[in-house]
């Protein structure tokens, strides 16, 4: 089921601050922000050749990620997604498996386009999982 | 500078559930656990196609994922690592831009037989961040 790692997302205080962290200290290619008000963040990304970095900011009041930042005013490490073939099947063998998916268990769709769903940390190791559809 | 994603490192407190959880759950591929005791831990890869996770257990009393775990019982994300092509011209830039360096500042042999270095999270967006020699 599990597929290839699509990104690991880093969540920041201070988008532009982290870009220069990544363009500049470490000499990555970063593109330039968007902003994704359905989803309540600004985001860049980082090619790391076989995979990518996403680097998310809050945006708005509701952001999905203020929490985070409150516990790790500095940033952190928020989350990571994988692809699957068919992400309704993978929902339905997960919940047959007992394992929580957020919200209300539909898919929706992601920062790239396509259908994802998160999976609840407490069943994945401390890690909130995003499953995307490949 | 930054070239490929080479892992992600996921620490867990029982590596038998943790494998139970991505091999059977999740349908990944996880290999046979490696005890590490120079890096104070026990390991299992997971094969994404395009890059790897690590699940690390503790090993030993000094373990360097022992700290983590106290503040993350349940595991988390515990650092990243990108290769580089060249560790001491990496470390040798990341020094002039006033980025800290774990230990004493010359590469280790890592897990996987290469030079490694670990970079302080304060300076990375609150991430462990692992440079290995390509």
């Amino acid at each position: 089921m599990l597929g290839r790692l699509n990104h690991v997302a880093i969540a920041v205080p201070d988008l532009a601050a982290a870009t220069a962290v990544y363009r500049d200290t470490l000499g990555a290619k970063v593109t330039q922000p968007q902003t994704l008000p359905e989803h309540g963040v600004t985001v860049v990304f980082i090619d790391t050749v076989n995979t990518k970095i996403e680097l998310l900011e809050p945006l708005g009041e509701n952001s999905p990620i203020a929490a985070f930042l409150e516990k790790n005013p500095a940033g952190g490490m928020h989350h990571i997604c994988y692809e699957v073939d068919d992400i309704i099947v993978s929902r339905d063998r997960l919940k047959a498996a007992g394992a929580r998916i957020l919200g209300d268990g539909d898919p929706k769709i992601g920062a790239h386009g396509k259908p994802v769903l998160f999976l609840h940390p407490k069943d994945f190791l401390g890690t909130l999982v995003e499953l995307e559809q490949a």
